[in-house]
């Protein structure tokens, strides 16, 4: 059976490893569509602080690289461990599993007893910390981990419900409502997601997408973006200008500026914009990792009154998440799948193709 | 009559002005005391955004420099004007003067119509933008500024209600409750306001100050802090360390970090002890003016779901301020009272007494 190993930046390898043994305790999933996160895209760059090394084991799995790649799947229970409830996990059962684990020692991780498990200072995930993957043909999981798919939602979009727990979350905390106004800036696969979040609230607020790509600019616009900004649009100068996004934030919500703002992009031009587009009062998300400290504007936040926060990951929310999208408030998931390939092809097709296509690709499903 | 008058950085001349006529709508008070602020220290050190210039007007008073200074008075009412409901105000009654004046235009400005009158664009300070001050002996001003003052309020606990109005807020805003802890960076005398507002929520939790002055230390330990660390200790190399402050602030919490934390000193230094010495999904409250943007670490925000604000000085509070103070629920706003002037020795006394012994004078009235 052929899973995808991560062995270290730039070496990813299909091979065979052996099928997993069902602990006390778990149920083993048959894996059927794995997404290819933008973490993959990291670690596969260079060395990502959460993955282990060749030397030094995650604290929770106790492994090395190498580890199965791949925390965004969805799949078929086909066996139940001993001490599982038998009466809530059945053989056949569409499941998606949450891959994001921690320590849960209650009594001790005020974290994970607080049900902020993110927070937990081992939190990881199945496909980075270990405990397989999902870029492999089965994975035995504890049931904590599992969520029910309901009928009405297929693989694919269970395939893609983790990233967009992540969407999910960051509009959560941002605390968007119906009738307000948004921005994001940068449009990746979360910021798309986050787009779609907003437009399960309200369909027809103002959104503003900002980004430089003008292909991803088409697909903000075609998957519910009011207006999608060229933020390196020249001015009458003919250099790009910092005001242009605040500026059309400005022009687009009666000159108040927009209620809240996802930085999805981590730079020092996108944290300058978001924050200038924000009214008084405002709140500003950060759902990006920086690869620097930016500069920020103190004062600003202090005449304007802004709130300034940041989302990592998601925290018990995917029952809610799911029955949203059971619901049918949530639609047009599978929207933003923009390639299906199989595991043999994780590399040319999946990994190198969102490095190198990333203008048109979002989210790539990978069959094991 | 002499009044403190502003001409500029190093220039504020005591000399005679006429009294005040009272217009429609208006009550003049005759100025018991008046206390120094901060700003008015910066204004003497160089140009403050706020002030007027001596050629451009401020856009509500029309009054360009010299201007009287003074924005923390208290004082007793001695005429009524054309207009006013004598049934609400009397002569004789004692009263506070909220300076924090704006457009008022509750049909255009958003701001003003929204009760966050602070984030008007226009607004200023009576004191600062004209319209007479507190170092005078009178000041006519419309009724919508004035605050009675209970019978067991002190005139001179009246002058302190402003500075209180800006701590006050900024605890608000931050949602401390009893039994959290808190830091305060920057014993200065905002940073002991606040501390007296922390401790009338709650006498008993932990509350750290940071504050490299030994003697703003004692007077913060007087003052009710649990703890007042010098963040310039030397570590064991021998060089003050940026860990010296979060070490002491999670020694005090059981290893999981402040609840919320006020940054009253506006450094580098001071956001970045502020923001380590957070608990996971902790409040950091900005309440200094900066004089450049720091730099901030978003991945710590990001990973720790910090919440980042500011306050900029008060809005529809002084009502719920001073029925506070009257209730007893806080205590010893007196006792930050350092010293009592007469208005001719505004300068010597108090100005360049608050500037080049600051580090023992908190609060300086001044009697005009």
């Amino acid at each position: 059976m052929k899973a995808a190993r991560y062995y270290g930046p730039g070496d990813v390898r299909v091979e065979q490893i052996p099928e997993p043994v069902t602990k006390d305790g778990q149920v083993k999933v048959k894996i059927v569509w794995n997404g290819i996160c933008g973490s993959d895209l990291h670690a596969y760059l260079a060395p990502v602080p959460k993955f282990p090394t060749t030397t030094e084991p995650n604290d929770l799995t106790g492994e090395t690289l190498p580890i199965t790649l791949g925390h965004e799947f969805s799949g078929t229970i086909v066996e139940i461990g001993n001490g599982v409830d038998e009466a809530q996990w059945k053989i056949g059962q569409n499941v998606v599993v949450e891959p994001l684990f921690s320590c849960h020692k209650d009594g001790s991780c005020i974290f994970c007893a607080a049900k902020s498990y993110n927070l937990c200072p081992s939190a990881n995930f199945i496909g980075i910390g270990g405990w397989g993957g999902g870029l492999f043909e089965y994975v035995a999981v504890d049931t904590r981990y599992v969520h029910h798919l309901p009928a009405g939602i297929s693989l694919e979009v269970g395939a893609m419900i983790e990233p967009l727990a992540v969407a999910y979350y960051a509009v959560k905390k941002s605390g968007f409502k119906e009738g307000q106004s948004a921005l994001i800036v940068g449009a990746g696969p979360i910021g798309l997601f986050i787009l779609k979040v907003l437009r399960s609230i309200d369909p027809l607020s103002t959104v503003l997408v900002s980004e430089p790509a003008s292909l991803r600019r088409e697909l903000a616009l075609k998957h519910g973006a009011t207006i999608a900004i060229d933020p390196l649009t020249p001015s009458e100068s003919g250099s790009p200008s910092p005001a242009t996004v605040p500026t059309a934030a400005l022009k687009a919500t009666n000159g108040i500026g927009v209620d809240v703002a996802f930085d999805a992009a981590g730079l020092q031009a996108s944290v300058d914009a978001a924050l200038m587009s924000l009214r008084p009062k405002g709140t500003f998300v950060n759902v990006a990792i920086w690869e620097f400290d930016p500069k920020v504007s103190m004062n600003l936040i202090l005449i304007r009154e802004l709130n300034v926060t940041g989302t990592l990951a998601y925290t018990g929310i995917h029952p809610e998440l799911i029955a949203a999208i059971a619901a049918g408030k949530i639609t047009g998931i599978e929207e933003l799948i923009t390639k299906k390939i199989s595991i043999d092809d994780v590399v040319e097709k999946g990994i190198l193709s969102l490095l190198n296509e990333k203008e048109t690709q979002v989210k790539i499903l990978v069959h094991p």
